[in-house]
């Protein structure tokens, strides 16, 4: 007795997105994007079919060239048959619709191929909510098949790091020529690389940007490890050339090999203990935020008289905080 | 009764802070800065003298020159008598011990003369917190009569915009040489200057940026609006040069004329408002992730199993969260 124009309940989209169809994946990306409550039930459902694909993290500063990177690497995985899943949340990047022609040409050319689903994610504005949407974006990817998926973000920001940190892989990518500074330092990231890409090292003063790295992680130079069996985990440091196309096999070795690596080592349950508290926090505090803003959209007595009473210097912020939690509870736990 | 070496409590420092001892000044702030329980009486007793000072947030990318121009800026505050509380959150600033040697040098000059307050804030590590504790020193630095606070910061990252939104003017500074964006459209801060600064502007390229910069903000090139008694803010583009002082009487002349616009229109009673609600849901967010560490910390059985059933895909993040806030309410509200 529906409507004949109602819009299809999110729910009813899970069984074809599970199914790798395209149009349900798109339609319940964007709804999961807008963050209707209509649309919770179906992340639910959702990610009970994940945890299956391998997440990897792609992260550098704009100009570090990890857009071209990307581009080569989903062109290497899907020679070797793999459904690539791409959350672009870096919005100088040519997957958001940024940067040079020549990359969006090139994205547009991978956007076509069936097996390679790109979704870009809205950045500045808001940034509050941007952590879970892009997570949530990642499940459905997960749920509906793609593996890898791959999440680009500039690294900066700490909802941005939050991004990557919910990646079972992290790949930072730095470039000669953006200055003296390790960016990797400078962006706050260098501590959550598993694997060190430097692009463009056709250039001649890629060497530097390499040795500069290498000491800073404390390897020595040449050390060629490969990873292959090791019980702790070797940094690598992989040269690549959007040019030549140079190290970009290195980084699937690379990529696989951290895959084995935490499988093998109990790393795995680690990180994911790791990333499910960091995704529970969020979300408690998203809750919350929430909350508050229904209160003053509401034009709740309440929160008006707190902040009145804040500005008048008769409440600390902590000490109205404390009450508010008290008097938003119920709310929550509705 | 109390043992010789016990330390004066907090409380008994709020005194001689308000009197503007510096010792006590110094005090405060890094216990405030710990964040122990005990100091929190201090800072609400601390809250309610505060609201006198001048907010100024400085933020700009490391490079752009906002360290110089800072100097220069407490300078000339002094020399009109003026007593200025510097709170440095950059971590490349001189002010935080960064940065060239002729600029830190500079910095001691002024940090001998007693009437300039000079505390910087640790930044990567204490991210969470950061926000907070950088409220609570230029609480502390207000209080004591230091008027303006000047915040300096870095202007990338959720948390440093979140400190500059906590100002009452903000000058966001842009240098020439730094790449052809916009950089304040990149640090993501463009929509909360108050007051745009071009600084080094001997160089040969500084017009460039100072019109690219003008063009953005749609303003005819050479208005030379004053902003002496308008009804809306015009946005001004100061040129500045650290090497020959040029500007910086017009930054100081700006920052007056903001700080009268905003008491004159009633826009300081709205912006106190938005500060305020920003406050109070940060606070409000930093007692729930306190409380959610404090339950991980005693390995208490909830949260783990809520993990390990978001790990084993039984439970969706938002869910667990939602019963986790339930559960954590009643040691919110002790």
């Amino acid at each position: 007795m529906s409507a004949p124009r109602r819009p299809v309940p999110s729910l009813d989209l899970v069984a074809p997105v599970l199914a790798g169809k395209i149009a349900a994946i798109a339609r319940l990306l964007s709804r999961a994007e807008l963050g209707a409550d209509e649309v919770m039930a179906a992340l639910e459902e959702i990610y009970r079919h994940t945890g299956n694909a391998h997440i990897v993290g792609i992260t550098g500063v704009p100009g570090s060239g990890k857009s071209s990177l990307l581009a080569q690497l989903v062109t290497r995985l899907r020679a070797v048959g793999r459904r690539v899943g791409i959350i672009a949340v870096d919005p100088s990047s040519p997957f958001s619709g940024g940067s040079i022609l020549g990359d969006r040409i090139r994205m547009n050319e991978l956007s076509d191929d069936p097996a390679v689903f790109i979704r870009s994610m809205a950045t500045r504005g808001s940034l509050g909510g941007l952590a879970r949407a892009t997570l949530d974006a990642a499940d459905i990817l997960d749920a509906a098949g793609y593996d890898p998926v791959v999440i680009e973000t500039v690294g900066v920001g700490q909802d941005e790091v939050e991004i990557v940190q919910a990646a079972h892989s992290t790949v930072v990518v730095s470039a000669p020529g953006l200055g003296d500074d390790i960016q990797a330092v400078k962006a706050g990231v260098l501590e959550i690389a598993d694997i060190h890409v430097v692009s463009k090292c056709d250039r001649a003063d890629a060497n530097r940007t390499i040795t500069d790295l290498k000491n800073m992680l404390g390897m020595a130079i040449n050390t060629g490890a490969t990873n292959t069996g090791a019980t702790a985990w070797q940094l690598p440091v992989v040269a690549t050339s959007a040019h030549s196309g140079e190290g970009i096999d290195e980084l699937v070795a690379q990529i696989d090999a951290h895959r084995v690596f935490l499988r093998e080592t109990g790393e795995l349950r680690e990180r994911q203990v790791r990333i499910a508290h960091r995704r529970l926090l969020k979300a408690a505090q998203e809750l919350l935020r929430d909350e508050f803003k229904r209160h003053q959209e509401e034009g709740e007595r309440g929160m008006a008289q707190t902040i009145a009473a804040m500005i008048a210097r008769e409440v600390h912020p902590q000490t109205a905080a404390r009450e508010l939690i008290g008097r938003t509870r119920k709310e929550i736990e509705r």
